[in-house]
């Protein structure tokens, strides 16, 4: 039983999806003589967690029944006071979480004060699910960097675009609009200038309805952007430009008056360091970037090892062309032993496209 | 029920796929009082029918029985006996087919035949499945043409091998074993030159038991192949090679002298003509050929709209480098609209390796 409860609260957990960061997302479900009482999940960081919502629901009949929460609850005063306090004044008997919280500012306290309190605590009950969940949340507690999906899509003959550079549309509607679902999910967004040129995108999540737009980072070590690019103009997501110091001090300060934020970064190979770029969004609590290329950055991301995710689509066509673009480029891996190996894969379908989703370990 | 013992007779008749050429792939139930008391499946050109096999296994029993046909039964004198006679004199009751021969030689005649003598038939049963067991005998007997199977092999990230040219692997091992598997299906194997002088391959079918080889065919315009070529010295499958009249009548002796069999097709722009070769090929009763690539003659095959199926094996790996190969080369089309669109696109899985098969339609 406790693994149908413990599946509720994920569930609801990821009715926040994209929305609650720098914090995790969580669920809790408070079960009664087998009778769900009250349930919650955290919406929006800064607002009240999963726990209290569920308590609050739950009311008197919190006494004495079983809290199910998809992790740990906290002990510490954070923006809002902490749940284990609220969970033992209710009065539950017995909380079971799919697993420990990774902030250290909690890391198993929770648990410690929940059963020093004299509350049942059983630990690890969906836990592959509650990490899948809080993938996002977990690579940057511990890890101080953003969790990096990139996402691809090509011909099944492997071209991003024709010999002539004709990209519209490899991918099907039904895909594109997955695109903008994943848009709506992470709180960056990130291309090469390479890609601002050749392009001009506006990089928005258009959703029918609550569309969230991420962050748009544009990596420019040059500042080679032109004042009338749209995600310079279009003031509806917020832009960063990432340069070296390579970049001019009358461009950058030119970008600055119109509202874009500039990061200079160290440099690699003449270029922006990836790596540092990605600490220092970290630290601007941008937890998750999806990169949507081009072919060369896409590369530079694997190389420099800081991939979590890939999503590829692949539609079932072929266009031929030994000239034509392939999703990732750059130097390349000089022998198959030296790939890339992707894992847990798995495939969804959007009508006749395929959608390919693995993870960089 | 029709479709339960339609489908045990689709099954049996799969049991004998890739040995029946020129012939269909058949299968046979007979069925009295809801009991199987016959089956049989077409084995090999010039022996015994489904039909046949099954009456024999009935015996007695098959008077005033049912039975199901994947095909409908012959009514004309072949290289054995017309079915229906046999049908006629077992006294079945009642004929179910699957669909009508498109053979011009029987096209409704064999149920015609049948229900002139008072059998009842039904038709139709299981109809959509049965022509894709067939999907081979179909297009050969219809178009006089060889079914064609396109295979190729990539990266997620559209590479047929790393910018240095090493392609070892790409694919699992159980993905190489369905290739072998592949190539025990199909009557031919088909590769250009420039595979043979790259890769000097086999081309053979490597499993633990039963493997058929395919007759190789090699196109080379100018038979440029080199005598001592795997092809050519290794004997256990025969070699066919594809030739113009700009091909040295010196090297085609040299060839015909090693056991070699050369055909001199049309030219289409300065190359074999391929739709020329496969009405050739078609007419020596080889109804199937799987292209192996390379990624030059894989795009030809496109563009002369020759290609009924692909097979696209994707591994979940990813190598980079824009001057790494993908499958489908030449010149390409020069707009995403006049893309090769593949139909009724399927998934496996091969361990992390995913096979997407399509048809072009």
């Amino acid at each position: 039983m406790d693994e149908i409860y413990m599946r509720e609260a994920l569930r609801i957990a990821a009715y926040a999806s994209g929305r609650t960061t720098p914090n995790p997302l969580v669920g809790a479900v408070i079960v009664k003589d087998n009778r769900i009482v009250g349930q919650g999940w955290h919406r929006k960081a800064g607002t009240e967690h999963a726990e209290i919502h569920a308590l609050h629901q739950a009311g008197e009949l919190a006494k004495g029944a079983d809290i199910y929460v998809t992790l740990e609850p906290c002990s510490h005063y954070g923006k809002t006071p902490p749940c284990c306090q609220a969970i033992i004044k209710a009065g539950i008997k017995r909380v079971i979480v799919a697993m420990t919280d990774p902030n250290p500012l909690v890391a198993g306290n929770g648990l410690k004060e929940l059963k020093a309190a004299g509350i049942e605590v059983v630990e690890g009950v969906c836990r592959d699910e509650a990490e899948k969940l809080n993938e996002v949340f977990l690579k940057w507690i511990v890890h101080k960097m953003p969790f990096i999906v990139v996402k691809t899509a090509m011909t099944l003959d492997g071209k991003i675009a024709t010999v002539s550079g004709d990209s519209k549309w490899i991918t099907n509607e039904k895909s594109r609009k997955f695109v903008h679902q994943l848009r709506d999910l992470y709180d960056g967004i990130l291309v090469g200038i390479g890609t601002v040129l050749a392009d001009n995108p506006t990089l928005t999540t258009r959703l029918d309805h609550l569309g969230k737009n991420p962050v748009r980072i544009i990596v420019d070590s040059k500042a080679r952007i032109p004042l009338d690019s749209i995600v310079i103009t279009n003031k509806s997501a917020h832009t960063i430009l990432a340069v070296t110091e390579r970049a001019s001090q009358e461009k950058i300060a030119a970008l600055l008056q119109v509202g874009i934020e500039v990061i200079v970064t160290k440099e690699k190979a003449d270029q922006v360091d990836l790596s540092d770029l990605l600490k220092i969004l970290a630290e601007k609590n941008i937890c998750s970037i999806l990169v949507e290329g081009g072919s060369r950055i896409n590369y530079s991301f694997f190389v420099e090892h800081l991939v979590d995710k890939v999503h590829c689509f692949i539609a079932p066509k072929i266009i031929g062309g030994t000239d034509a673009a392939s999703p990732i480029g750059g130097k390349g891996t000089f022998y198959m032993k030296d790939a890339y190996q992707l894992n847990d894969i798995t495939t969804e379908r959007f009508d006749e496209d395929i959608l390919i989703t693995g993870y960089v370990r």
